[in-house]
């Protein structure tokens, strides 16, 4: 992983062999990050993908087990009720015939890289249990 | 519909059973948007979705009624020519086995949420009715 | 291909028979751009797309022969060694029946119009050949 600062934003290439949701999970922590957005593209080797199936209130696995584009990540990092940062990215992942798979994006492997642009925000934003949804959402 | 302002960024939690369009384009009027872009990502019970006929100059309705994730919307708001907000967007939606559907969004019923982030601009911009293509286009 | 500058970002409006990614190369060198990022979306007629064979370490080429929505582009705008920009972009494209088609943006014939967002950096960023992966990387 590299970082940069500019303008108040993060340019980070994430490298071969990085899972992309705990490296910027990890540097979210450092960085004591309360609320940002951001989009990448680039390139895995495998991922998993979810999708919420809303009757079980979970979500169901995705294999994608080759090599992928990685067309659009889009997604931010919120702060759990323990202050801890939570990643939440959508993915939309590229077979070599151009066909595609995407899903909420549990994790995916890096290679050759993946280039990610950060916006921070000033303040934090939290997210709470909801119980009607199964899941934790933004609390404005 | 929850909305945070911050850092002059508009963070919005759409809720289950609003229909994302309507309801941006509802915001927009009250807040007085001149311009804006804006992204999200969530999930829909349903949606319908568009694709430009450039023949016909019309767009061709397709419809998606299941529940799908929302891994990409990617939009702006202008306005008519009447002054009134104008919203464009684009979504790519997945369904339960990593399939993907997109299009020119119409309508799009959120359940159970949808996360949106809104940069608006502090000057206008109008799109004005083009003949040639039959769509209405920026006028910059 | 129309310009506005407004409040620290460029709205471009691409327009019929544009190639996008030359037509944005062309701009970025006109406009001395050292780092920029953007998104769009609006249509095309035709399009290249590739998938990069990370075995033979080059991108296999995905023709697109018929009309489609750009329903994501998402990309940035780097230096060269030589100084001159690179365009690099992924776009994701739905065809008639709402499916899709999706990878690195070689070339893509705009029909009529493309929506374009940039937000231009005040510092560059270089991209450097990297042996191991054949790509030119950020160098942050």
């Amino acid at each position: 992983m590299r970082v940069r600062h500019v303008d108040g934003q993060f340019l980070i290439r994430l490298e071969a062999e990085e899972e992309a949701i705990a490296t910027l999970r990890a540097w979210a922590t450092e960085q004591r990050v309360g609320f940002a957005v951001f989009w990448a593209i680039g390139a895995m080797r495998r991922a998993t993908l979810g999708y919420f199936d809303t009757t079980a209130a979970l979500y169901r696995q995705i294999p994608v087990e080759e090599q992928v584009e990685v067309l659009s990540i889009t997604g931010n990092v919120a702060l759990g009720e323990d202050g801890a940062p939570i990643v939440h990215a959508h993915a939309i992942l590229g077979r070599a015939d151009g066909s595609l798979v995407g899903g909420h994006l549990i994790e995916g492997w890096v290679f050759p890289m993946l280039e990610v642009v950060v916006r921070v925000f000033p303040e934090p934003v939290y997210r709470r249990a909801d119980p009607t949804t199964g899941l934790t959402l933004w609390d404005l």
